[in-house]
């Protein structure tokens, strides 16, 4: 897949990982204008920590991506800090920028310190590879856990001309609302400016990664990021209704990412895509859908094709939000199992069947309520505990 | 283990279950004071909702218990509540009492209305096997997908004479602070009034049950009941500081079980002693061991025996509590891990034998504030989800 005008990109290994590529650079040889939102974790990785502040620095400049796996940098203290900044000038120098326009982000293990010089080493054979075609590098390079590499892109009409957005993600442990072990960059030809490009970036990762779950863990480096290069002739992008085809492409592209991130949630087979209706407000909502994303009973009995609704319920019980049990209803796939708090007779032949597929949907209904919430989920199976009792050692 | 004074039980197969015993009938045959806590769960199972009813109808007095596995008889509308009804009445009609003075609980899937039939039937049997070495056949009657039976004991002394508190519990899955798909019924021969046992009753179970987490899923039928006979001689007991031997011999009886029930976790083995100090509050304190407690990726990391003190941490960042990272230090087992938000160079080897052993105890320090909170965990392993993953079909 071809990058939007404006920007090249590579991926390379620099040692950090066994056999894999490792490191990525994304270059916007004029500038770009960005955006970004990032973990709302009390631990912000090194890396998190100097992006937010570049950013902020530059003014929503951005030159320069360069993103590592196999390490995130995270609880390192000051020595994992000025590895990071090393990255960061170093880049700038073969990028000739500042180097506030340079934006880092790390991914892997917790705890140890980024092996920068390996890093610094490598760079300068990814700007020799730096190319429009290089997104797939880029999308292998970031890569953890995952299963495959995450990539999706729209087109969009601004004043006639058409444009693109593309976007590479890498998820998969961790995921969850409010960000997690995630990193997503975004690159568009769209004349936007920063403060637009927030604005855009804010709503679609409301309605996309943070209504994700994977496993209810939210890590210590999560950041999205949208650039845009302004390559795409037209007056600058202000109003959102007046852009609404590009603000559409953005919300689509961040959506796809989300669902590949779920669907590759470690170990996963399927995806779990709760709509809860009916409660009182949105925080009623929002606390039942999460009670349910995040249950390991649900998860595991999702995992095994179980139809064990009681779980579910059980799961919304638990949840603090408020409701009458005696108003709420429960659909997976069409089929309805609970009316008004009564389970409904139903073919469990049906409802198995309902239940193995790759995407299984549970309307969960709390009354008459305006609340209305959506979450991702997947299930728990074997994989995930092969994944992650032994990912570290 | 012989029952205090004054109780008889039994344990008898009705056949709700397949080869194992099922019903449990643990009877005071002059009649006992009690004080009950109940699951939080907004879906009450019908039998929480009868018992509690018939504790408050029968002002603190209970003559009979009844106890079945295999069926929780919750979610199941007017149909379930009849069926846990005629169970009651069938047991105050053999026990020639009142039949608020008949406190019912069950356990198992959720959403099949009890086979109450089955039930009726055995319990003549169940009178008839009454006996004061009853107790072994309740721990096994109860239990559902629990390792194996948990009884403890504790006895105190009051006005010179020696009295006896013994418990028995269920639990395994869906165990979390807040109960879960646990029961526990302890019987002592104190003379105590039912507000008395409240007291010491709510407390020790908030040092206990309320302090343990298997996968933070927690259950429509969950009931602690505390009853006494009053066949120790001694004046009643009135205040918890004279009667502190009784009130420690309590909270020990109900600690024992709830470590059991957490060793006993679905498919675990080994347990997490979370400490978390030197919180803002209580709250924060709680949030953080919460958090850390019920992340998958902890548990996971426990279950492979690996030290990943990154996750720990991860966790504590996004559970909500507020604290500044750079004065957060992490212990595990007596090796600091990190001090002051940076990580200790540490022996690896050590480390991973800590990990290993079967009490993992995890301090976690956020600073100097007063707040503190202690959690039990266990670890999630591939049993976990072979338990969970069929458990129902």
């Amino acid at each position: 897949m071809r990058l939007p005008k404006g920007f090249v990109a590579s991926g390379v290994r620099a040692g950090i990982r066994k056999k894999r590529p490792d490191v990525a650079l994304i270059v916007a040889d004029g500038g770009a204008n960005a955006a970004a939102v990032f973990t709302r974790n009390r631990y912000l990785a090194a890396p998190v920590v100097l992006a937010k502040a570049a950013l902020k620095g530059s003014g929503g400049r951005v030159r320069g991506v360069v993103v590592n796996s196999g390490c995130a940098n995270a609880i390192t203290g000051p020595e994992g800090m000025a590895a990071a900044r090393r990255v960061q000038e170093k880049a700038a120098e073969l990028l000739s920028c500042p180097k506030g326009e340079i934006f880092v982000a790390s991914t892997g293990v917790i705890g140890v310190v980024l092996p920068d010089e390996l890093i610094r080493q490598a760079l300068p054979g990814a700007v020799y590879r730096l190319s429009g075609l290089g997104l797939a590098a880029v999308s292998q390079a970031i890569l953890t856990t995952d299963v495959g590499p995450k990539v999706a892109q729209a087109s969009f009409t601004w004043h006639g001309k058409r444009g693109r957005v593309v976007g590479v993600a890498k998820g998969a442990g961790m995921i969850h609302p409010n960000m997690a072990t995630m990193l997503a960059f975004l690159m568009t030809d769209a004349p936007a400016s920063p403060a637009f490009l927030r604005e855009v970036l804010k709503q679609a990762n409301e309605e996309s990664f943070n209504s994700i779950s994977v496993d209810g863990d939210t890590s210590t480096n999560d950041a999205v990021l949208l650039m845009a290069s302004g390559k795409l002739d037209g007056p600058a992008m202000t109003s959102r209704a007046e852009a609404h085809s590009f603000v559409k492409a953005v919300t689509q592209v961040c959506r796809d990412l989300a669902w590949m991130i779920v669907r590759d949630g470690e170990g996963a087979s399927r995806v779990m895509e709760i709509d809860v209706r009916g409660a009182r407000n949105v925080r009623d909502a929002k606390l039942a859908a999460h009670a349910v994303a995040t249950s390991p009973l649900v998860k595991t009995a999702l995992a095994g094709g179980d139809p064990n609704w009681g779980r579910i319920l059980a799961a919304v019980g638990r949840s603090g939000a408020r409701f009458a049990p005696s108003k709420t209803s429960l659909t997976v796939g069409g089929l309805k199992l609970v009316e008004r708090g009564v389970p409904v007779p139903y073919s469990e032949r049906e409802a198995v069947k309902l239940f193995l597929k790759e995407r299984v949907p549970l309307l969960i209904s709390l009354g008459d309520g305006p609340g209305r919430a959506t979450l991702l989920s997947c299930d728990l199976g074997h994989d995930y505990v092969t994944l992650n009792a032994d990912y570290r050692t």
